[in-house]
């Protein structure tokens, strides 16, 4: 194999498409709001490439034991409403820093084949406490576009991420903007700790002002309840661990007892 | 040295071989195997490939102070009964991804020039518990083999093995797939904490059933029980520990008793 | 992106410019320095070279909601008095050993095509204790230039850094001579625990003494300040809990008392 | 700097050279072996290359202020009595695998380029105990070598070392192999945990034998009475904080008495 494989599965005419990335990182937002994307419009979606790198782990999922070699996929979407887009989703991101640049080069060069213009990369921004309201956060690769985004109801603030952005959607904005691409991220606010349906949801909800299509998100929510479900699980059992400390006599009470 | 070299150490024929793969892995399953199956079949049997590499470890293993540069060797062999082989072994696996990747390559260059069609990559999957029955796990590149294989005893599972497989068995089911070869993992239940011959013979009677030869145990079982003779040693000091342990009176057994 | 990408962003002239390297290490001795020098020299300086590299980390910062990808940048500075420099700054050093040499070697071409002829490598170098009387350290690419640096206050020690330098600043003098350069490497002493101002004033003053010129202190003395007052709070919040941890009654206590 | 450069700074005429290597490995042995031959032989011995490699770790050392990029270094000996010598020795490994292949081809190309047939790796085994009569374990690269080893007492044992040899030693065995060098690694066992002039003395006393020169001792065996005195003073400050800990009432000692 070459250190690089493009198969091309499909021919689509798209008309100034948005290139979305949702590659794995904090809380799966990305990785979750790009597949709640291409679920809800299944219909008007078609996988047009499979990017394969040596720079992915060298590995194979395997469902109903049948492999498929790591990869990330490309969707062409002409919703009803709204904007096409170029969807960009896959089980792992590079293994190495070279290999973060070098696939974000290929990514922005099949983005170019589409001719797309505008790219917006979907992740979480980890708080480190679990969230009530849940913000999103942005940043974008020209402050021409703060405005836009803003009206949108992305938050831009003065020094977050205080790390930067790492990775693939770090390096859309940074290699992007040295392309013309004009680049945005959108990170969902995430506790860190968690898979988080909610904050996919909050970044989607921009998504949908700034392209102007409708997204339903009876699955998104399912998940997560289902994701409560768990969570009240684990604190209930917390709790009943705690009481059951408090209730043994420790050596010390014993003592006293005696 | 270059990057690769293939030591070409002898001209075979083969008739529709298969390449059994049984590189080191968890439980040393697969090495176990292929390497019983080159024992066993000894005199049917021709080291034919050495294949050196940069990504292997830069090491050299030492047998009665005469020195081995790390490889992988190809044998051929042509049992008296059932299909042609082409059995890969070896002491190590790349040390990188992209080694995992170009080695692979490598080795389906090799089972091309043979004229291999079919891949058995064998392996162990790890149960995290002691194994009673010894069930194969599969794992296919193509659905439309996974009948043939359920009917040697291979049991296919909806999401088994759970994190996918990695490394060079991965990889050959991948690439494998990609090249036109049709792909098979066997993966022999084992606890994952010990070198386990009873999961590489679990395996070994599905590759009969598959391959229409028969093989001999005896050395396999031997080496099997020399490896419960280990355990039985080892659980036998821990629980004359852990009753010492119990005899012994502690810090608040002396303080009840005075 | 290739790996290695030189935007051209002024032609300016200088006359027999030093190069000045202050990129991330030992208590941000480095950084803070030459940081310094620019915001000193703010008017004389013009930005003529920023350095992208598959070296640096696959990350943008983040201001204001917009982002930078990681870069090496380089100013032209003619003070009025004094000699011009080639100051080098960024936030991160290569990931890789081989991206040391490399984007060192990118560095010293640049400082070809200005003309340099001189290096000087800022730094500091961990004491792992408080310093009260900040020395700078020195290491030279050849002993002839020892005498000079000596007379600008620049200590040499028989074996220290005794494990060497590493990095860029380690660099620039073993390929700097390798290609002809007089490099000297200028290592302010410091704690290694912190941030410290007062360790890259150090350095300076023995710059200002070799490149006569005259620098401001107020910024830098004021951030060496803030710097105390947290340190300060920090010892007083260690001391009160200790004072607290004292003051408990422990088991032992309790048991004497009863 | 280009991946590899060789300094060439001297033209010395060798007749069947024997390449003896000394680098960085287990106790020091090799190295110490290595600079000891050199400071004895110092009057018939000229420094014919520097290898400057990027697999070096990106480091200068330093002596006296004065910067000496990582490299090794090949000196050509011709003793008085006994075979021609081309001695390898330096300060670091190569820091990746890839970097001990490539490394070692290097050194095998300069050995070649001397007219080289046999090369000696020095080094040490770890035997995890302190030693009190230094053996000297042997590999070589074909068994026909191994009674001549024999004769100058270096032993051969059945599986040892178990996990073979690492590194640029292990590598001139089996890229020597290939090659066409007869190579032998002399390995002096050492407890592992301490830098072993002793066992470098038990390596060179065997190739004192091999071939057929006299070293003298005087500067190792001080070298060794020094680490032994650094090794009585560690023993003795141990058993004086036992005594003391011994000597030291516990909360039980308290108890009791109470």
């Amino acid at each position: 194999m070459d250190e690089l494989e493009i198969d091309d599965l499909a021919a689509v005419e798209l008309d100034d498409p948005v290139l979305v990335e949702g590659l794995p990182g904090v809380g799966h937002v990305g990785t979750l709001a790009a597949e709640h994307l291409l679920e809800e419009l299944d219909e008007e979606c078609t996988l047009v490439r499979r990017v394969y790198s040596q720079e992915f782990p060298p590995q194979v999922s395997i469902e109903d034991g049948v492999s498929e070699l790591t990869c990330a996929e490309l969707h062409a979407v002409s919703p009803a409403d709204g904007r096409d887009l170029l969807v960009l989703t896959g089980d792992h991101q590079a293994q190495t820093n070279k290999g973060h640049y070098q696939l974000t080069s290929a990514f922005l060069d099949l983005a170019e084949e589409f001719g797309v213009n505008e790219v917006f990369a979907l992740g979480g921004v980890p708080t480190g406490e679990l969230i009530e309201e849940y913000a999103v956060v942005g940043a974008v690769s020209d402050e021409l576009m703060l405005e836009r985004f803003e009206d949108a109801g992305v938050e831009f603030r003065e020094n977050e991420p205080a790390g930067g952005i790492v990775g693939v959607s770090g390096l859309l904005l940074g290699l992007g903007e040295r392309r013309g691409f004009e680049t945005a991220c959108l990170m969902g606010e995430t506790s860190g700790y968690l898979v988080d349906p909610k904050s996919a949801r909050a970044v989607l909800e921009c998504l949908e002002a700034l392209l102007e299509f409708d997204l339903e998100y009876d699955s998104l929510d399912e998940r997560a309840e289902d994701m409560e479900d768990v969570m009240g699980k684990i604190q209930e059992m917390e709790q009943q661990q705690q009481q059951q400390q408090m209730d043994v006599p420790t050596d010390d009470d014993l003592r006293y007892i005696g």
